[in-house]
């Protein structure tokens, strides 16, 4: 396991991370061998030593919890990373729960005979070497272990320097462990968390590292998505629409306008603007600013939405179209048609989760069609999408990009194909014409 | 139809390239709807109009050829840049090929129902906007098109100075036939190919160009890849293996070796070293010196194989092992088992085509379990590693990256997938613990 509270110098920790890739790699040539059995196995006795193991992971986690209260660390933010024996068992049934969970790796996806004779097989294999980058929650160290470890991947966390005892703990009883049951020792690596440039070398890491995925805000996304040349996996940034089609159930649009808003704000799949057809907007919009202020939701308007009133309504910036605001305010305007609304998701969207309310077959097929999201919602509110409810059983996070994997990410996104091909001695016949080979 | 002539300036060339990405992007918008019947029309109206209108693409690509000889184009690369009837023939067969392949576009990948009752499905849905950076033969500005337009894709082509004319004449046909069938103008753009930065532009215009994918040599797929900021696929390098086991049956191993390496030495999928198990090397390497020298292949051998002499055999340097000779070369080496085989291919593999000769089925399991690439045959050669002959129809490159695709691609690798939901009204009970989100 690697990890330090030395400064390291510039280069020093380049070959710091560089070596933790390398060995990652060695490791991950072993795992992908591993039976579901054995990994399994793994995963209950990860889960069975955090729990009994609760008090050095408690001990480390109220060391940074001291520090985040000394530099003056806001208490959402305490509370985020504050451990309990209750999180600790809800670490440990999360392993529980992916042991559970079919392998992906060994999936066969696709075969068939080819018409010479020669038997083909697209069979599922881990990605190799993992690389996640997160701030704040401690148990993602344990749930991003999990999943990497269950495909067969080895994984290297980079997490956040205010984390650091708890994370430094945790993957100590998960290495114990991984060593314990015969695996290599360094399937779980730590990466030095106090320097960005650790961040830079692993998503530099090419060759060694496979994929990096981040986790957290806009801020470190954007900064792993641009600056990452391994593959990265763009996450979750979610500027979520619910549109109110001129056909809508008015008490069904509210329930589901009120609980993509107001059920948990602060996540990605949460509605940060709506939008009303004019059609409706005279009967759905007093209701829906009522039953927002009750929520404590400030609405962000335009012009006619403004115009309907009411103390927690202010007048939309150009800006916050484009918001996620990840609390409770939300965008509101009204639209002349349904064309108009599929328009400003088109242009304001991030591609997480657009959810339309409507009675009308064709609006339906219409807004499913033309609205390009990781997910399209009709009649139900966007916080389903989530790799639990989805049920896929556990999630590494949801992407919002196109390549590889779109939407929420769980065993099988962890994993990569190859094609088998079995064979009597078939080789290909003659010489193609020299303008047909596609490399 | 964007093209141009002139020298633009800095600036408006980064104009120009942005502004057809994002005309790019509006018809995708549309090719996005369009059913399977409009593009198969649209591909065999394309067909047509090539065949028709010939004379004109042929005297385009006198200019080009009388440009190339002008300027000591080797005969090599003259021969690829000609076209012919025969060859406009080829394209042509092509399109009509990719029309009766079946849409991708639409494909439910999965459903389900959740426990609660809301509808699950993911469908697979274009990319949008597909940029392709590729070098010499102007057939590929044809099958890339009708490979990308059939996915429901726009496509910017950005092809070499040399095939300018050519490519020029290819895209104005291919665009006329586009807007005769009612659909966006700007569904194929030709892109400026005189300046390097016109590259730079199209794989660093995030949030318009969904995905890049190379086409040529290493040196252009390695700067397309490490400079892209949009996703790019990595295509085509293979160094690829084929390891002649203990068990193996020697005539079989001599045919697959032969073909691997001499059918089409110039493609990807050809061989580059072959490694022998010490047990079978005595009976087997003189017969395959014998035949490789027969077949015009020197031999760059270690020193168990160079101590079997020839004429054809030289000593290989460290490079040799890792080199991609495109040619009639080969390094070969003797190996002392299988691990020894598969570790060397884990360090000089390219993760393209590896393939094992043996009768014996430990050793085929271990192989295919141990290998990791895009391709691992038993007992076939590795020049079966192509679209056409997978039974995809068609092919747009061959992936040796691990994320979206791996091998060989064709329709359905030029699409992503989106999720939709069908609910009554359905909203997510509760507010969950705060540390159980994933974003």
């Amino acid at each position: 396991m690697t990890t330090t509270t030395d400064r390291a110098t510039g280069e020093q920790l380049k070959d710091q991370v560089l070596d933790a890739a390398r060995r990652a790699k060695r490791a991950a040539a072993e795992l992908a061998q591993a039976t579901r059995s054995t990994k399994d196995e793994l995963l209950h006795a990860m889960a069975d030593a955090l729990v009994k193991r609760g008090p050095e992971i408690l001990a480390a986690n109220e060391r940074d919890v001291a520090n985040g209260r000394e530099s003056g660390m806001p208490e959402g933010l305490i509370d985020r990373l504050s451990l309990s024996t209750e999180r600790i068992e809800a670490m440990a049934d999360g392993l529980r729960t992916v042991a559970g969970l079919p392998d992906p790796v060994g999936e066969v996806v696709r075969g068939n005979v080819l018409p010479n004779g020669l038997q083909l097989q697209q069979v599922r294999v881990p990605l190799g070497v993992v690389g996640i980058v997160y701030e704040g929650r401690p148990n993602v160290t344990v749930d991003a272990a999990g999943l990497t470890l269950k495909a067969g991947n080895a994984v290297l966390l980079r997490g956040s320097s205010s984390a650091e005892n708890s994370n430094t703990a945790l993957v100590e009883i998960l290495s114990d462990v991984v060593v314990e049951h015969g695996l290599p020792a360094d399937s779980v690596q730590l990466l030095p968390c106090h320097d960005r440039a650790s961040v830079q070398h692993l998503i530099t890491a090419r060759g060694l590292v496979d994929v990096v995925i981040p986790r957290g805000g806009a801020g470190l996304i954007s900064a792993v998505v641009q600056n990452a040349t391994v593959p990265a996996i763009e996450t979750g940034v979610g500027n979520c629409h619910v549109y109110v089609d001129a056909s809508a159930d008015i008490d069904t649009a509210l329930r589901i306008l009120l609980n993509s808003k107001a059920r948990r704000p602060s996540v990605c799949n949460a509605a940060e603007t709506f939008l009303v057809h004019e059609d409706i907007a005279a009967e759905f919009l007093p209701r829906a600013l009522a039953e927002l202020h009750g929520a404590g939701v400030t609405v962000h308007g335009d012009e006619r939405v403004v115009a309907v009133g009411g103390s927690n309504v202010v007048a939309a910036t150009d800006e916050d179209w484009d918001a996620e605001f990840l609390s409770l305010d939300i965008a509101a305007a009204v639209v002349d048609s349904l064309p108009a609304a599929v328009e400003h998701i088109r242009e304001h969207g991030s591609g997480h989760t657009e959810a339309i309310v409507t009675s009308d077959v064709r609006a339906a097929r219409q807004f499913t069609a033309q609205v390009d999201a990781a997910a399209v919602m009709v009649n139900a509110s966007t916080a389903f999408t989530d790799g639990g409810e989805f049920g896929m059983g556990a999630e590494i996070g949801i992407s919002t990009q196109k390549l590889h994997a779109r939407g929420p990410m769980g065993l099988p996104e962890l994993t990569s194909t190859k094609w088998l091909a079995f064979g009597d001695g078939h080789v290909r016949p003659g010489s193609a014409p020299a303008n047909q080979s596609s490399c």
